[in-house]
């Protein structure tokens, strides 16, 4: 997967946003290596299960020409793993780093590349390469351990309904979906256009499992030898994707302003005519105009696409882009003083402000454009969630025939939570906010332990 | 190498700065794939050639448990490389993305990890992975390529100067020392306090051969397809090590503000008796008197330390850290008004100012600490640039007994430029600025072609 220009403008505004938010919670970047030698996997054998069946493995450290084609040679003595995820080399650190109770909280951030070995991929869904953030945290008491993993998880909620315009189901996770050697995984869920569920960031309590592996000891303050508690959390390019897919329409992509490259567009439409040069001084005009108002109270960015394309292509590439505001500048324009504009909630409707009033309205315009993908987003998500299905065989049939989530009683048993995993359907979590009329197990029909919410996912 | 917070922080401080500057030339960030197909290497012949020999190859998908170990297995069709830089993934996506002269030139940038197999690592200056900026541009005509190489050239230069206070020497690197594939390399050579060079940042002018090899066509204004002409530019992680053995003391490391993660650190020396909730009080205010200042002028970056470790522990980490000011306030500093602080220009010698006075002269201090590591580098090294060596013998001794540079001339041969090779002394650079009294070769004799600098190297 190559991320251009556009894409990865999308993934360091996110990026910015986030990291300013783990920051502010306390937590200091740090870089790990890419590679992990096998040995530190072997240690924690259930973390190892569950991912030992997809990662690259390095056994050469060189390569040699032979007759002209090149091979590899040097065979490594042990061989490393490309990380999937960094568990096992912050746990060897964090072992060395803490002495005592002193020492505690540790509190780590990441931002890197991962490899999981993807046989059917998907952009920005599933790739076997992806950028992500991942935060490992170390505590003396467990439930200033649980606090911390709970905290990660309301802060991804915020930040995928405030800035992606994303609604998410903050749920925990059923055992068989929890992070290979977590006690406990909590997720946020989004649902696509489609219905299909997709996970979209999770927090993980790790108890005591990783820093036994690694030996995270600490010497407490009433003088006895005690295992930290560890937690890991984490997002990643996934993110985009989901995006794409929540808010594309038949016009291409829509990006929420807080996320977008460029929030304003002006195109001036010029004609290869002597009128051109007073469109393109009056377009200047207007994206100067925004980006001054912009610099005293919010930032706008604002773009004149003064390119060699026609206008008429420049107007449709920017809207296939998502972007939030476009400006077509024309001789007419600049002869009234006005500004024709159209919002990406309702790219075929133009509008028309004086050129005094826009620059105010940008800033309200952007705000619609995110809520009201929001908004859309939102209903659309609820619409699809039925908690009227009270049956195996009608959750079946829905999610066959019409897709969505349907929201159900479970008893908690290991066999009906993966009784429709034939069907590819999954509790996809055990939703924190939601309430279920019926209280029994959608599958077997005895008492539910949690509401559940069942789908399919990405 | 795993980076901890305070040698993280600088490189992010380092990546923000450059990354700007990067920008406002108009270039764009993008995300390649970590991972390069031998096959992809295999088409830039000379390229290979100079990097065969030092690269992880990637030959497994997965990792099984056999009899409770855990063993490479699905072994790939085509082995991979992770890459030791991405010219020729670039290259693949430049060939599909570029038509014609419209599309030109293409400036684009990457930050990203890559891995050159080391043998004798060193930390921050030679590690298997290291994080970098690459730069890759396209362009239809080869002077604007090789303008653009120049440009970065100086960017570099400059950005070293300026921000990170180490003085360097710019010039092109002679054949045997050139990038693989590049038929020019330009390089910014900085001077250690051992007097052996570090070579701190190359820009690459490519022409057409990796053009050539990906096919990298455009059809031009006139109808005729031509080759692009390709850059590419690059700094990393090595950049935390030049600044480091630049400006360590006896003391230990010495930060310029300019990447200092915190540039102004306040210590209250608490003694565990009444007074020190009024140091505490007072210690907060002074903190806080630096940041309300810093928010209408330039930004500072101060932290108050107000952790369980002892006074004199603290300022003792903060001065080996490079902290450039440090404040210690005691019951006496509260009850008269004043502020005692430490420049880390001079750490063993404390001032005093009083506190209405202080936050202005913060600016002013950090300023004389940013110029004064600089020149004190400059100095140092200018008076380790030998300018009266005149034969091979002398050069020898000379480079053998006291280390430093030799600026001498050179007469352009190949056998001349790796004479000295045998003893580690390589032509680091042929300056650009520099003029030589004597032009002779320094090794044959020969009318010089060059001025030259030569020395050992990291």
């Amino acid at each position: 997967m190559v991320i251009r220009p556009w894409g990865y403008g999308i993934w360091e505004l996110i990026q910015r946003q986030l990291d300013d938010q783990i920051r502010r919670r306390g937590h200091q970047n740090v870089y790990f290596p890419l590679f992990i030698p096998i040995s530190y996997l072997q240690k924690e054998a259930e973390h190892v299960e569950g991912f030992a069946k997809e990662m690259a493995v390095v056994t050469h450290r060189r390569l040699e020409s032979v007759d002209g084609r090149l091979v590899p040679s040097g065979e490594l003595q042990e061989p490393l793993v490309v990380r999937p995820t960094s568990e096992t080399l912050f746990g060897e650190s964090l072992a060395e780093w803490i002495q005592s109770y002193r020492d505690l909280p540790v509190k780590l951030n990441q931002w890197a590349n991962v490899v999981r070995w993807e046989m059917r991929p998907r952009v920005f869904l599933r790739t076997t390469e992806f950028l992500w953030q991942e935060g490992h945290t170390a505590h003396a008491i467990a439930e200033e351990a649980m606090e911390e993993t709970l905290q990660m998880h309301r802060m991804y909620q915020e930040f995928a309904e405030q800035w992606l315009a994303i609604p998410v189901i903050p749920g925990e996770k059923p055992p068989s979906e929890r992070f290979p050697g977590a006690l406990r995984t909590f997720t946020i869920e989004a649902m696509m256009q489609d219905g299909r569920a997709l996970q979209a960031g999770t927090s993980h309590y790790l108890g005591q499992n990783f820093a036994r592996a690694a030996g995270i000891e600490f010497l407490d303050a009433d003088g006895e030898r005690r295992l930290a508690y560890t937690t890991s959390w984490g997002v990643s390019t996934r993110l985009i994707g989901a995006v794409i897919m929540s808010h594309g329409d038949d016009d291409g992509l829509s990006l929420p302003p807080t996320i977008a490259p460029q929030q304003v567009v002006v195109i001036p439409l010029v004609r290869g005519t002597e009128a051109d040069a007073v469109v393109l001084e009056y377009a200047r005009r207007v994206a100067d105009v925004i980006e001054a108002g912009a610099r005293t109270h919010d930032p706008v960015r604002v773009m004149l696409d003064d390119g060699q394309h026609r206008p008429v292509d420049k107007k449709w590439k920017w809207i296939k882009r998502g972007v939030p505001l476009l400006v077509e500048v024309g001789a007419r324009d600049a002869e009234a003083g006005v500004v024709s504009f159209r919002s990406r909630l309702d790219p075929h409707r133009q509008r028309q402000l004086s050129f005094d009033r826009f620059p105010e309205a940008v800033t309200e315009e952007l705000a619609s454009v995110q809520s009201g993908l929001f908004e859309r987003a939102r209903k659309r998500t609820w619409d699809m969630v039925r908690r009227d299905v009270r049956t195996r065989a009608d959750a079946e049939r829905f999610l066959a025939e019409q897709r969505g989530f349907v929201l159900a009683g479970w008893c908690g048993s290991p066999v009906c939570e993966v009784a429709l995993k034939p069907q590819g359907v999954t509790i996809r979590c055990l939703p924190t906010d939601e309430e279920i009329p019926d209280r029994r197990c959608l599958i077997c029909g005895a008492p539910a332990e949690h509401p559940a919410v069942f789908g399919l996912s990405y």
